[in-house]
């Protein structure tokens, strides 16, 4: 059990559907996973495999603007999905290549608690919303600093007994922010793109570093697209309450320096 | 975080499928549980929630000798129902109590190894054996000093990414058997009868002290029930490992002391 030197960085993992949905591509992260040193975490989606179970289920999907409206039997569906099937999964093959994983919502050890969304305007069901404050920081500090590394999936509680389904990046984001009141953390996003590009069809577009000022000047230009405005603003935000950096990077390249790195 | 006298015994309470499937039975039990003082850890099943999952994805289920086959399709299943369903509606329960919970398959820090079952002379597909060697035990006593209740389903792995289907009673045995090593622990099984009945339509049959002498004359009499005989030897084999005692209780007697007690 290595924990790196104690004053290493946590570096706060997000990945989602694309990697784990695919064995090779998951392997191939987890390998790499395994290399990266100091305390470490990781949050995963799962959206694919629940819309799958539920669609197997006779359950009707409902997305609005991205985030599935759960109701009681969506909700069995992704706590099935998200802190069972994908989860033990990921902690399964971390541990066989030598990771000491562990799997975790949000309700284990009061990690994270949540809040249900307030069903006006817009009802989304069991979904919760997570502050910084929701998150249990001594928890996991004291995890961590064992040569645990906590897998979180995007299940949380409200600490009245009702479990709620987060967004995974929503969740990653609110742990590094719980977190860096304590210690230095970078947050790590992977995706299917090498990072924010000017031109999502040239890979050679990339903008490799991102400050308030160049977000700014960026968007005053019109240079970025509007999908990824609402990730800059989140990387942003996590930088103003304190994580070190924020990275937004191909899963192939977690190891490589290859990405758009947001600083303050 | 209350963890009690820091020489109190670890108690270890394993919950059936009658429990965990009937909210009203779990509540009681859990708030029962809530008041039980010092160590404490719950190994849960939730067999009967597989078979409806199994049920409504149209995979057969297949039970020899009480044992599901585990095909890979099954194996979804359980890992989704136990590790997933189960254990965080668990987890999120005892959190609203003010336990702090923690739920845990065998993979989650390595807490517990198993080994694939021989698939000769009946091959049970992804079920695993226990040992008390494949039980962690620095890892569920680092977590229980630190006022954290383990949760665990019967999900393991082989520490080479596969997860296998365990037995809820066995992996309850090889835990405590495992830490019986390290600390005092008492292992207690919660069922749908009182204790051992001389006579399973009579509650007043209660036999409420068995030792290995007493068993062997109980079996020469034939007053034992033939279901009730492995339970007894495996509670005998957990007492010759080290276990200080082996309650069989109802679940809603969990704080009285009506149950049967074996000891060395």
């Amino acid at each position: 059990m290595s924990t790196g030197s104690p004053t290493a960085p946590l570096k706060v993992i997000k990945i989602g559907g694309n990697v784990v949905d695919n064995p090779e591509a998951l392997t191939r992260f987890a390998l790499d996973f395994t290399r990266l040193e100091g305390p470490k975490l990781l949050v995963h989606g799962g959206g694919k495999e629940a819309t799958r179970l539920s669609q197997a289920l006779g359950i009707p999907t409902q997305m609005i603007d991205g985030r599935r409206v759960t109701d009681l039997a969506t909700l069995d569906v992704v706590t099935m999905v998200y802190a069972g099937l994908v989860n033990k999964r990921v902690v399964a093959l971390l541990q066989s290549l030598g990771v000491n994983a562990m799997g975790l919502s949000g309700a284990d050890a009061n990690a994270i608690r949540a809040t249900r969304r307030n069903p006006v305007p817009i009802d989304y069901g069991y979904v919760g919303d997570i502050s910084a404050a929701g998150v249990n920081a001594p928890v996991i500090t004291h995890l961590t600093q064992a040569g645990i590394t906590p897998v979180f999936c995007a299940i949380t509680h409200d600490g009245n007994g009702t479990l709620l389904n987060c967004n995974a990046d929503s969740v990653a984001s609110a742990i590094a922010k719980g977190c860096a009141a304590v210690m230095d953390v970078e947050l790590i996003y992977c995706f299917e793109k090498d990072g924010v590009l000017t031109d999502v069809d040239r890979p050679d577009s990339l903008i490799t570093h991102v400050t308030p000022e160049i977000f700014a000047d960026l968007r005053a230009k019109g240079v970025v697209s509007a999908g990824m405005i609402p990730k800059l603003q989140n990387a942003l935000e996590a930088i103003s309450c304190g994580v070190k950096s924020v990275t937004i990077k191909n899963a192939a390249n977690l190891l490589s320096d290859r990405g758009t790195v947001i600083t303050a």
